[in-house]
């Protein structure tokens, strides 16, 4: 079996391609042979060690990917040599382990996704769903504000526009703001233009938005209170633009403002998520599909932060 | 002010149109001029008396419509001359009465909508939100059967729609299921010919539907438990096919199947609708508006059950 | 390994005391050394053949009680030998076979409780609390209607103090209601004097009650229709009372009422349960324990009807 | 009429009891003659000019009270001369105008608390009551971190015991631990001496709390996020400690955390609040009663900070 690891210290610098053993499946676990992964941005953060500092090396970076039964543990039903399926969030997986989790952590991804599609799913696409959906009970009429254009700012847009929401969006690159609107974005705002961004977002729409997809943290949580709408939900998803924020409470109790974190969602919200793109046949926006033998490319296009959708890896 | 009445006994041969003293809104009340009226198989029972026998006459027929405000009482705020508002369901409004109730169940209906279709809302299209919506929590990528092409079936089979689920109907009649079809109904079963169409839905659907939409009430309701799945809820809304049912229980607590009775909505359910089909420019169904002179014909017409979508009346 | 059976025709005179292999945990498995067990009204209904007259023979009866760990079966973590557990809800384990389900659905039942009093737990109690607390969000101030003094109906009275809510019973006995009193019951109603029970329990309560723990079906359920609220809930949970009701449906929509199917719950919802009963040291109520050798005497004593909470078995 | 306002310019020293003209009830208001009045902290604010600075005046302040409808506006249903009522939160009512809001404003207290315990329920109690019982549908089994003795504390703690959930309490006055551990509580830590609170609750309840009471802002926030639990809830509530706080917004999202703004709460909820309270006889927990003629003295004692429960006016 062959992994890419982090062996001796943090960086991109340091990932190598190495050989391990073959593992064999446990009872209660399944074998996968990967044929697709995609990374998250949480992937970069653990390679650079600036996600866990005390990481324990060497690391197997990527949590994300889609695979075919090779082997089936002792105890486990439902499942046969030859099935494509997706381990849901789980750290270290793509190491070629299976899934150390309850079965019930592995679900068949939509047949009409190609392997580097459904390897896009198990963190961003299912966070997007566990937030508007389960957690916000997206409906349309809604308004929803996304932050950015990373996979689950993407994944957002399209599962609103599936329940018939509109969507702001915002970035800093026209072009891809261009890009956000052909794929059904209602409004959009450059933030490198637009620096009170919130307030425009919140006059865009009215009385402010129903959900903010808040990617960004720290940099960007004031402007999201501005945008919310009262009664509103920002959705607090990740901390791309910083982890310490110094922040003023009383909008968010004044307003009645839910600041709902969110880290994934159980396997009940992946099934629920590849039945609604199944039947709409939506695909993940995929901006490039690198080579097993380009990991390391993979890493600094991600760290180069020019890309558009979701960065996957071919494992042949 | 002219209205249609049934004055000395029920029944559509004794629908007459008198003229009433015209009325002046009370402290916290709107005095509207109707401009449209839309009929529901309700208001055809209460004309023939068979809604409620005891309902004393004189009466006039009617609680769904549009109309312009043209006086407004003491201690209103928020409307003024010349707003176009839909009263929400409350009964004898028809009457050109302005709402007895609070003046919170008037509400601005889309602005594309004309007044035929800005009067079709109030009860049925309200009603479907309320149950799918509301009560159902509907999501992108569910299954809803909708039974019979009548006014709340349709806003539901639209309702379900904007919000990416897919839908299956029921009717006798194929021409109208091809006119389901063509508004994106998902599959569609005739009712006439498949006697166990409740098995069929279950077998299109895989585990069974998570969501019916029930208005045949007695006549149907055995059927819609069979079509429904595992935890799935039945929305009854009305007994069209007979209101007392030999009812087998069993099925409902082994399926842990929700029966949820509703009737209408609050005015916040009115409001989230309009929002909706405004952002999506959603038009209801109008089978055919006649005119205020043929309100006798009307009721025929829906008596006679050939039509396609909501029944409306130009007022003048 | 003994087991009670009913190996060649169905009824209380045909069970039979028999040795079987011992059984040995597979993988994913846990086997367990039965210490108790306790009856439903359905286990009645199997040894009669009546909950299901195509039952393949031999049938071990029972599904509920609590055991002790004596082995753990490959790929099990988080239980060792000697630990007390209840398997959930699963048909045929008191022959002693380790649970067939997943290993989820094992819990461990409250310290402060024998074990026959942990017996009666898993499918009555974790019932009521499913229909209550999951399904009906019950709070502090409302109103909730229990028929009968069976097993639900009693933890269901538990469960609502719990919450702070307020207690209607039903029963033909006064003896009965004397004990429900003394339990903290609000109100009751001797259902055999008073036929109109449902106008006497929404009188009672005002504008009638919020809940209805329904456990007789087709002989209660329009009596419980007339005893809820506008918008309360009727919890269906057995047919106690007979299975095909002659219903009359209006009021279920007129009154938005919600018949919400429940059979049993989820881990989570017993270990919430649990959770509940070890603060506040509620214990379930034991109308007698059985010697194993008994359990003939066992059924025959549910069959009678004069019991007043669970009837349970103490295995040596 | 009477009043007590800030004239002038802020502060406690500026309060001056004035004489207003009577007031008239328009289409739509009750007149009240009030009969009590309670503080909340926000009061003080006002009063010294630190809650709004750009506040007009004169101010006339307080929010919560209790009293007797003395006329009744036209188009006013339901309501009678001599009914005892207690406007919910809208500010400047203690001018004794009535009510500015919409009629269902006015709801009517438990008839079994004194008029300076009525009046103690608008904000204080409304906002517990909403947050634990509507927002986070608080069960028995739960538990409930509640921060300080003030008001919303109290109340807290009251409403959590009357649904079965346990409750710690923190404070740095022991004298106050005591006083809530005879009414309930179930832990309590005192945070002078314990500055690592959060971590020291979060033992106390094993895996964390399920809702935390959070009424500090900035100070206390930090130490709230250590306390619960994966998945748990903080209802922001007040900023007693602090309006900004500098935040690691990681735990939020890593561990699920929902942060709910709360700010008191709709008519239905002081309703179902009533409810509850009258069929347990709870009464509101009053520090001390001052005469009409002592408010300035009342407000002199809040800000001395040392009372447990609610400071209330009785108005002759």
């Amino acid at each position: 079996m062959r992994a890419w690891e982090v062996a001796e210290s943090f960086g991109r610098d340091n990932l190598r391609l190495v050989d391990r053993p073959d593992p064999h499946p446990g009872a209660g676990e399944l074998l996968l042979r990967l044929r697709a992964a995609s990374l998250n941005y949480r992937d970069l953060l653990m390679v650079e060690g600036r996600y866990n500092p005390k990481q324990p090396l060497p690391l197997v970076p990527c949590s994300d990917g889609v695979g075919e039964v090779i082997a089936v543990g002792a105890g486990v039903r439902g499942f046969a040599a030859g099935d494509r399926v997706c381990p849901t969030f789980a750290p270290r997986w793509l190491a070629g382990e299976p899934d150390r989790e309850r079965l019930r952590t592995v679900v068949r991804p939509p047949q009409h996704l190609s392997d580097a599609e459904a390897a896009a799913l198990p963190c961003a696409a299912v966070t997007a769903w566990s937030a508007l959906v389960e957690q916000g009970r997206l409906r349309a009429g809604e308004t929803v504000l996304v932050l950015g254009t990373g996979g689950v700012a993407l994944f957002a847009l399209q599962i609103a526009l599936l329940h018939g929401a509109r969507v702001i969006v915002t970035s800093s690159s026209d072009a891809k703001l261009e890009r956000v609107r052909s794929m059904g974005a209602w409004e959009t705002v450059n933030y490198a233009r637009e620096k009170a961004w919130g307030k425009r977002v919140r006059e865009l729409s009215g009385d402010g938005v129903d959900h903010v997809v808040e990617v960004g943290g720290a940099g960007t949580l004031p402007e999201s209170l501005r945008a919310v709408r009262m009664g509103g939900t920002v959705h607090l998803i990740g901390v791309l633009a910083g982890g310490e924020a110094s922040l003023l409470l009383a909008p968010i109790f004044m307003q009645q403002v839910r600041v709902q974190g969110v880290l994934v969602g159980p396997k009940s919200s992946f099934e629920a998520l590849n039945r609604a793109l199944a039947q709409h046949e939506v695909r993940p926006v995929v901006d490039h599909t690198f080579a097993f033998e380009e990991v390391p490319a993979a890493f600094d296009h991600m760290a180069a932060g020019a890309h558009f959708g979701k960065i996957c890896i071919a494992i042949p």
